[in-house]
């Protein structure tokens, strides 16, 4: 992986978990970076959800390091500000950093308090571990029911030489579209100002982050953070912008997938691709309400083609089309043409459906030019036995 | 069970099933009755149901019998209009009824031709086994992934005699809130005239099926008939009428509750009770959020007292209030107050928890007086099971 430049990394395990694995993580930029983050619409806010936003006004979205926990949300407890804030002073003192300077994002459990000074115990050594190659021991400090971390990287050649563009997150449970969903991190070494990257984001992330889901929740926690610390040098023109843009919705989209595939208990990557609908919303309502359905995600995961669960489940979107002119594909194959069922052989679907990947295409026809993609993850045994014992 | 006077019940096989287990029945009134009925919301509607609402009108709300299906929801197919209208036509000619005065409801799967002759070949024997102590049979009939009928009844005392009320239904999974959900037949015998009827039947949805979901799917073919024959000969006057609406209304919640614990895989029934809303619409959306979340439903499945999860959920709900002014109850037990951990013991609740019953309760302080009560179950292995495999 060819990592941006200027960016050094470190994890460690701070005590925060009850078993020994690293959960607490650092993402410094050598020069001070342009900053810009999507947080959760959730009414209930972590602290350092909160805080993130606050530092992200204070310091104009200039900001030098990225400070993050797993094992505990710092949600829904009595100390849970000043627990955020310590932590920021902390690091900021190490790295020589204005407090506003370093963003917070925790991950885990709600309603548990977090002692701050396991972390402030514990940053020193992870500021001492800092290395440009150690991106890979953050991606996994911040898993939690993840079964494998998730990166996803690339790279745009403009005329003034490379950008390079790498993110991480977890994911897994508690997930759902409509915003910054989960935990995110990418960064650039491209020149950005911080409102050009707020832009990006925002578009990236409509384009990604909120359309996927795993189970339709949305946590306290979601953060996702695009970082430009222009390390590279190299400034894309007015022309070579929407290049660089592209490539890092494409980054956010492979990030999404990946959580789509490894959603808590997940078998299958789902891809959903709706058509013809009155507009690009109602689209993606098509194909959110489909991806959201528990009943399309278990025959998924039953490799039955129940194609009657899938227009089903557009039927309940709130958008107005006619069944009647529907079209519907499933790995390819068409299993209803008109609303009405379409001669396939069920046993060559079938087998189809045992890949790890299920592609189900609609098609309305006469309604519109709105088109949507939709990724999630079939729904199976290990999801529940997953989060019956979460806590325990 | 002490019936409503004046219905004849009768169930058989017809061969629409796969197994041999009875899957068509009937519901006969002697004497005209009034009826009134929801229907799914799902832009796809079975052709049963189109067909129920078309004759519901053609009747003026004065119908003589209901001819159920199990074991193919006639939806999605080429024929469904057809073998409906087919269906009604059979059983009014062997009751020496008005097509229009026989309203069809089916459920099963969707997508699959239903043979019209099946039906046509049975409802003779139907007709001739209708007997007034066969209501369970039909209850029975009407099951899928049910494991048990689900049966209500009530009955009032007013001046002039009693009025007798009772109700079947069927539900397990594709079942959510916001509307008339899954099949459901309610009898009474009290004299009501159908605009009358059709008010209490608004109202105590709203309060009963609305206020309930397994998964929140919604079935192509959810209906919900009330039907009034008069057959007691009592007529409420204006004062006892509220008090026959109340009854209705309550077999009509026991019903929805029974849907609820017999939910696919269920093995607890959830009570969510949310007070202190800005407004009773307001409690119903807090409350929805969290019956729907499958985070709650797991935690509840794994006896977890993970009201973290709880609050998350209410903060998804779209409802602007304050978490720091929120109180949490599990089994009775305050977990959460003023949103943050109060004291309990974990081991204890964790006991309370086993039983088959779970109650939550989340009141909200100075925001309103808003009110509502939602019934749901847990989230289990016995859900995926059974969906991943429903048709094969």
């Amino acid at each position: 992986m060819n990592l941006p430049l200027g960016y050094r990394y470190a994890a460690v395990y701070a005590g925060i978990r009850a078993v020994e694995r690293d959960d607490l993580a650092l993402i410094v930029s050598g020069l001070p970076a342009s900053a810009a983050g999507v947080f959760t619409q959730n009414r209930v806010q972590a602290a350092p959800v909160r805080l993130s936003r606050r530092h992200l006004a204070a310091s104009r979205g200039q900001v030098g390091a990225v400070v993050i926990n797993a094992g505990n949300a710092n949600c829904a407890t009595r100390t849970g500000a000043a627990v955020a804030l310590a932590t920021c002073k902390a690091a900021a003192r190490l790295l020589h950093l204005r407090v506003a300077e370093v963003l917070p994002a925790s991950t885990g459990v709600i309603g548990v308090e977090l002692d701050a000074m396991k972390i402030i115990d514990a940053l020193p050594r992870a500021v001492g571990g800092l290395a440009e190659d150690r991106f890979g021991e953050v991606a996994r400090a911040i898993m939690t029911t993840d079964t494998r971390p998730k990166e996803a990287a690339g790279e745009v050649r403009l005329r003034r030489g490379t950008v390079r563009i790498a993110g991480m997150t977890k994911g897994a449970g508690m997930i759902q579209p409509q915003m910054a969903t989960t935990l995110g991190f990418v960064m650039t070494d491209a020149v950005i100002a911080p409102a050009q990257l707020r832009g990006m984001l925002k578009r990236g992330v409509e384009l990604s982050y909120n359309r996927m889901s795993v189970d339709g929740d949305t946590s306290t926690n979601d953060t996702l953070l695009l970082l430009a610390n222009g390390a590279s040098g190299v400034r894309p023109d007015a022309g070579e912008m929407a290049r660089v843009e592209a490539e890092i919705t494409r980054v956010l989209q492979e990030l999404a997938k990946a959580i789509a595939r490894d959603g808590e208990g997940a078998g299958k990557l789902i891809t959903i691709t709706v058509s013809g609908a009155p507009s690009h919303a109602a689209a993606t309502r098509i194909a959110r309400s489909i991806a959201n359905s528990p009943l399309v995600k278990t025959a998924v995961h039953g490799s039955d083609p129940n194609w009657g669960r899938i227009i089903c489940a557009a039927g309940n979107a709130g958008v107005k089309f006619d069944p009647g002119r529907t079209d519907i594909r499933l790995q390819g194959v068409a299993v209803c043409r008109s609303g009405l069922a379409a001669p396939f052989s069920e046993a060559e679907l079938k087998a189809k459906l045992d890949g790890p990947e299920c592609d189900i295409r609609l098609r309305i026809r006469g309604a519109g030019k709105g088109e949507a993609t939709f990724w999630t993850c079939d729904f199976t045994e290990g999801y529940i036995e997953i989060n019956a014992s979460y806590r325990t």
